[in-house]
């Protein structure tokens, strides 16, 4: 519709017909990553429920306390979770019962309090992100270091651009 | 380990740092396909729910239907849900209900029945497939043609690649 206001389009019909190519294009693009991202997905849950005897959303939660070494708030995890569709509680809640984490007070606000990981799910998380990692690696093992330089660059590109977007909904 | 064992790698050190180094990449693109598709699929969720008042598996049946113009059982239909997460019952169901799909016997087989669109269900679905491609021409805007190639390529290496270790694993 647009292009048809747009003066500097010379050839309408190609410019349509262009458009249009592009536009399938990155419908295609979409339909390929929907399918890896899901076949990935499916086969990482797979492996760390056989091999770990855990599931996707505790290890978003301990990787998330692993990186965050002074812990997290049950607000923080919820971010965390949002995007792996948990329960925050009841996840925490096992994850405190199994002795990976610990609920502590914080400083100077009583009502407060964070968890974080315990020496003991320090540990068990290196375990699971080094198999994760391992998965990751072969699942993606056609990919080599050059690809995977180029897919990280426009992936982040594509992240952005949805980052941006999102941003103006709200 | 199976580095150790190959005799042809000269310096091992540096042969496990590039392993290494192409592991971390690979678990990068990983990271980045999952935060992509997981945005991209939020929002067409969202645009089908807001503009349409539909949901993404009962658009998935639809476009397996639309593409198989004699239909589909529901044997074949479950394998297009089991991607979505659907319940290919339910979801027929109402589809028949809203006049969008209708059961159909097959010929030659009195007990086998199949689904297919009704000519309203065509025409809605044109409308829906038409707003999803201009949703992803959209959010995917930033990949211009020949990167939306390469893509597309180097996408379609990584699910034969996924789909061959699936079926080794059978």
């Amino acid at each position: 519709m647009s292009l048809a206001s747009t003066p500097s389009r010379k050839n309408l019909t190609s410019g349509l017909d262009a458009g249009s190519a592009a536009s399938k294009a990155r419908l295609r693009v979409w339909l390929r990553i929907l399918k890896v991202s899901r076949l990935i997905e499916r086969e990482l849950r797979e492996r760390l429920r056989v091999e770990f005897d855990t599931t996707l959303p505790r290890f978003d939660v301990m990787a998330a306390l692993y990186r965050a070494e002074k812990g997290l708030n049950m607000s923080e995890l919820s971010g965390v979770l949002r995007v792996s569709n948990g329960n925050v509680t009841g996840i925490v809640g096992r994850l405190v019962a199994d002795g990976l984490i610990v609920r502590v007070p914080v400083e100077g606000d009583r009502r407060a309090m964070i968890v974080r990981l315990t020496a003991k799910g320090r540990t068990h998380f290196s375990e699971l992100a080094k198999g994760h990692e391992d998965w990751v690696n072969e699942l993606l093992g056609s990919v080599d270091a050059t690809e995977a330089e180029t897919l990280i660059a426009q992936l982040g590109d594509i992240g952005r651009r949805l980052d941006q977007l999102k941003a103006v909904d709200k």
